[in-house]
């Protein structure tokens, strides 16, 4: 017989949905666009009907371990998704239960998408030898998994972890869970956008991305422009960064890990993000803290993190 | 035979040697004021001549469990205090070694003051059933103590808990750690006079706080005059909670807390830190966490808990 374990990885934009091998690979990957399922169990259908057509699974010597599930405020002790700022369902989803219906004697596993992420890290990525490290994601949202004496901590009713809804400025910018100023509105995808459009709009200074109307500038367009050299959109990453660091300092004062790995669609920026991230983390430390705590990119690559955590749920 | 432990909590302004008996009593209590001996040594030979005079301890018919000790910067895995803002030692202080001459066959452990507290707090205070817990202490410096899933974290290098140092506003007040805005310059004592002064210099409003000499003023008047209705006095409490409010959501968002403890002086004031404390908490906290986190003073009795804390460190 050969095993297999599902990985779900179910994002702001895009949820994937991965087949994974008893050797941690992942053999099969298909992607939906989260957004446009107002119905939640209509969703979680689509989902279960591309599970069903893995032709892996159809055969009668194959086994299927397990379902993980990392989502958005996703509760590892409840098995719903509760008021998730990023995702178009208001109020409680209850996950497993809609998949439990489609495979009903299969093992279904709950959690924060960052919190699968960083399972994903200590099973298959950097932190293999780390019990105490965090991993923050930015992507749509911002979100963290925080590892403490080598667990995940789920807190007391499985809802720990939520770094990217700590407030940098109490009377910041607007954030989608009804606060001000949370990290995620500076740190997210959309948070960069915003900067660089500020920026834009505050100066007649040259700048490449001028030649894009603001309302269609991505995070990865300010990212190219950083890379070759572009003034402000490395300025745009310096804000960024420091107000990253500012709150990464504080996560260091919770749990005092010795590694923090960055993930994410903004990870894809490298050294314009990471470098002046280093600079500033470095500065805003506690002096107990410093220079002993790596900071640096996740070790899988782009997507794999989530989805092999996931999988790793159900083990 | 008869068995005690020690118990010490060495404080930024007081410290105070107790010895406990196997009910978790304090049988015996002496103070010494910490500052005063720049010779970090010197301090700890005093500290052993107090538990050397303890009466108990001569009898051939007890027993010495072993010294627990509580101190800023305190550090579990090294034994040793390390850069303490608020002592007057500089550096690293070999506090488990400096002991350990005077008590050659005595087993003698180190933590963080308020991780001391925290560990006094779940095994003779309102935190016995609590798996996931913060305690906060609000005296000279602000301290805390992070539990999670039973146990305290310490972090990958012993320092975990540092919340007194998380950043309220990078361009704020000037911390004694070096760096600016950190929560202690507004949470502890000495953050809440400096609210009050600052108030009273900003308008000509009545307070019966003008009577006092504004480099007199103390933590302790500033409450009786809020207890008493003094506006201004409220107003500075008011200002404190608020801010501890938005720190103390963002730890909410690490770790998940079931409850968090307020301990040390400023906790005396009772109300009129505690309702606006409690209002602006849940104001600040992240939907999915609202209304199911206790907040609430310690259960044990002012200076008790970081000495049955320290003591309990020896278990």
């Amino acid at each position: 017989m050969t095993s297999y374990t599902v990985g779900i990885d179910i994002g702001g934009t895009t949820s994937v949905v991965g087949l994974v091998d008893k050797d941690g690979k992942i053999v099969r990957r298909k992607d939906i666009k989260t957004p446009g399922h107002p119905v939640a169990s209509e969703f979680f259908n689509s989902l279960a009907d591309i599970i069903e057509q893995f032709d892996e699974l159809k055969s009668t010597s194959t086994v299927l371990n397990g379902i993980g599930v990392g989502a958005p405020n996703g509760n590892y002790y409840n098995g719903t998704i509760e008021f998730a700022p990023n995702l178009e369902w208001k109020g409680v989803v209850p996950v497993v239960e809609l998949l439990q219906k489609r495979f009903p004697n299969t093992l279904i596993k709950l959690t924060n998408d960052a919190n699968a992420a960083a399972l994903g890290e200590m099973i298959y990525g950097n932190a293999k030898d780390e019990k105490y490290f965090i991993l923050i994601t930015l992507g749509t949202g911002v979100g963290s998994g925080i590892v403490v004496d080598g667990k995940l901590v789920y807190g007391h009713d499985g809802f720990a972890g939520e770094i990217g809804h700590t407030i940098y400025d109490p009377e910041g910018r607007q954030c989608g869970c009804g606060r001000k100023g949370c990290l995620e509105t500076y740190a997210s995808a959309g948070g960069l956008v915003k900067t660089a459009v500020e920026l834009l709009s505050a100066s007649t200074d040259h700048s490449s991305l001028r030649s894009i109307p603001t309302n269609e500038i991505t995070s990865k367009q300010i990212g190219e422009a950083a890379q070759n050299g572009d003034i402000m959109a490395l300025k745009a990453f310096d804000i960024t960064a420091k107000i990253l660091a500012i709150k990464l300092a504080d996560s260091v004062a919770h749990t005092s890990p010795s590694a923090i790995y960055i993930f994410g669609g903004l990870a894809n920026a490298g050294d314009v993000l990471m470098t002046p991230l280093k600079k500033y983390f470095e500065e805003y430390l506690l002096q107990i803290y410093k220079n002993k705590i790596k900071l640096t990119l996740s070790g899988l690559p782009a997507n794999d993190a989530a989805i092999l955590g996931s999988a790793a749920l159900v083990y």
